[in-house]
């Protein structure tokens, strides 16, 4: 088998058959394909796309590139929840206990990643104590015991697509709906859970900046897990300003607290009872959605949701379960208004880059996160505000300049009329 | 300037800058673009292809990649005559003596190149003695002397076309229109000609299949010479069969001095005489094409052309000037036909790759040509043939398997009905 002809028949929209992909995908990750012609490849897929059975083949020589988790030693239907990426997403924190509390099982293993904040293993490790390494028997353990525990990814889990995603990432052929597809899909799928809860953004702060995108890609995976009889429901929303009020990752563990402490924020909130209600629903534990919805509804307003938060992370070691004095920054400056309306726009990616460059996130893989770091809203989309009022609070140690205040002033809108709130979820696809 | 930046510009096909693709082939050339990016760039031209501005931009960030050769030392106009490459093309054996002797300048430098047979410069050497390695100075005084000399490329000419061949060459980015201009205009214009003939072959044996691609590819060669004040004259010639009797190098020396000698083959000597006669017009020795041509056939015919040959290889140290018993095979297998009828194809691609099989050309830079295998046409298109009669000689070496002789006979195709002879020259694109 040859490269050439596999690049030549992708250029010629020939579909590949499954034993050329997966040649590809293996040779590449044992290094026997260089760099340059699987860039070549790829940009042919950018141009061209790949077929649903190609998308497939793909995915699947993917996962194959790797280590696959096996929780079948675990019993019980497994939930799992992914998102696409945006810009103060604590989801997880909150959906995992909340999940967790109405009787599901949550093994979930997270990556760091990169991105203008931390990712939910960064979040959770922003608090003193506790720890994300767990060995597969205090992993195992801790899910029989309270139905919960969120681990750090160190299985060799999907290599391909490590290698493929940082040469995609300087050869512009990111943005291309199959490679996004089996990126995504071949991590979920190695993942090992049964019924995965994909949360797909779109607007300023996602990845997909349309609706119409966030869709395709939606119905793109539900195809490839559907091949792999794996349950998909994909929650299309709202990405175009901030999830909830924090951005950075201690900021973000408060958010989450306060939310599992019902005292919102509300957008969260609804995110998090809705995907819950859906996972009651495919773990068997409600015989709706609707009645899923409201079990979930039910442990976050009694506490169970908070309380089974402060379980997991008291199991996984923290020191800390009062989070009032959590945030040490040095300077905290608010960010007041200069005009008075009704707030009509927060840009997410900018804000999530203000984050980024406080010190929140990561940029490449190596750079040390400072947790204390990131914005804090103090209002939301749609409020009212008068001249004066404080907008958000930054919290900033040594990574600074005095101009970021102007430029973080830029990522707001105003207008003289309410206008009608969106809701968080834009649709659901299953 | 980001090289990310100028691949996404190609990919939404917006105009590059001549400062951005200046950077790109300056970097490129220096090893400070990595081969995974220029590919994906690559595979964004070959999609999109490239504005008339941008190849004129890329032809000229080439050039000056490496060294120009300066032809101003001799007097008067200089001539040059290239081919986009096919199966037994000996045309600058005759067609630059030939033109010589009418008058013209033809400082020549040649590659050796890869191909089913060896370039010009391999073919002169396989004339024991024969030196293409000639100083600056014995190339100059040769040159005013008889006005022809035929010397290997030392200079670094085009140093950026010569690392993204070898790039394109294994990333399927070689066959795009933009790209071959750049790389054949730059070669040309570098090589510091004034009048550039331009073999343009259309066909099996060819890298251009149809006429169509042949014109195409004249047409922006055209408009590439015309911005850089130099006169281009495209002729798109037949190599749907093998150019004249030999393929191989010394069969092919044979073939030239054949026609040299007026013993044809017709072919080779149409196409010979028709190009001469318009670098006769060109170069101001005649006052139209048409005497231009009657002066070539003059000069071919009262054997001026060949003295100029042997004048030229004595010159250059040539051993042998009489070619009677010049190969040197240990086998001389004579092809039979089965059939009965009017010879209606001579598949030029198979007879290529099974010379380059008996060892008559090179596949990688490091393989060494045998000069005395190859292949000589017996009969040509279009003749007729009974059972039994020899179609072709094969001179092989070591490099020899039985099944060659049916794989030959494969290439050939038989009619009951003669069909009109096409010229060998399909229009003159100037």
């Amino acid at each position: 088998m040859k490269v050439t002809d596999i690049i030549e028949k992708t250029f010629n929209k020939i579909e590949l058959t499954e034993e050329e992909i997966s040649f590809l995908i293996q040779e590449y990750t044992n290094n026997q394909i260089p760099d340059y012609q699987m860039s070549s490849w790829l940009m042919c897929v950018r141009f061209n796309g790949l077929s649903e059975k190609e998308t497939y083949f793909l995915t699947k020589a993917m996962i194959e590139s790797g280590d696959v988790i096996d929780l079948s030693f675990i019993d019980g239907i497994k939930v799992d929840k992914h998102s696409t990426g945006g810009v103060g997403d604590k989801t997880s924190l909150v959906l995992g206990p909340l999940a967790a509390s109405c009787g599901n099982i949550m093994a979930k293993l997270s990556g760091r990643g990169l991105g203008h904040t931390g990712g939910t293993i960064d979040k959770l490790e922003s608090i003193p104590g506790l720890n994300t390494n767990l060995s597969d028997e205090k992993f195992t353990d801790q899910i029989n015991k309270i139905h919960i525990a969120i681990a750090g990814q160190t299985k060799n889990l999907v290599p391909a697509d490590k290698k493929l995603y940082a040469l995609r990432d300087v050869t512009q052929t990111v943005n291309s709906l199959p490679l996004i597809t089996s990126s995504i899909m071949s991590k979920k799928i190695a993942s090992g859970a049964d019924v995965i809860c994909l949360d797909v953004k779109y607007g300023s702060g996602a990845f997909m900046k349309t609706t119409e995108d966030a869709i395709k890609l939606s119905e793109a995976m539900i195809n490839i897990a559907h091949k792999f009889d794996k349950k998909v429901i994909c929650f299309i929303t709202d990405m175009e300003h901030p999830l909830g009020k924090g951005i950075g990752n201690r900021i973000e563990v408060i958010d989450a607290v306060n939310c599992l402490q019902n005292k919102g924020p509300k957008d969260l909130e609804d995110l998090c009872v809705t995907i819950c209600g859906y996972m009651n629903y495919y773990s068997n534990i409600t015989k709706s959605v609707e009645d899923g919805m409201k079990l979930a509804l039910e442990k976050l307003r009694d506490f169970s949701a908070y309380n089974k938060f402060i379980e997991m992370i008291q199991m996984q070691g923290a020191k800390v379960t009062n989070f009032d004095n959590f945030i040490e920054a040095k300077k905290v400056i608010p960010l007041l208004s200069k005009s008075e309306g009704y707030i009509s726009r927060i840009d997410a990616l900018s804000l999530g880059l203000i984050a980024l460059e406080l010190g929140a996130g990561r940029e490449t893989k190596e750079d040390i996160i400072d947790p204390n770091v990131g914005l804090y809203l103090n209002k939301q989309i749609g409020e009212y505000v008068t001249r004066g009022d404080i907008l958000l609070y930054i919290y900033a140690n040594d990574k600074w300049s005095d101009d970021i205040i102007d430029r973080l002033y830029l990522a707001y809108k105003f207008s003289s009329e309410a206008k009608e709130e969106k809701p968080i979820i834009y649709k659901i696809i299953e």
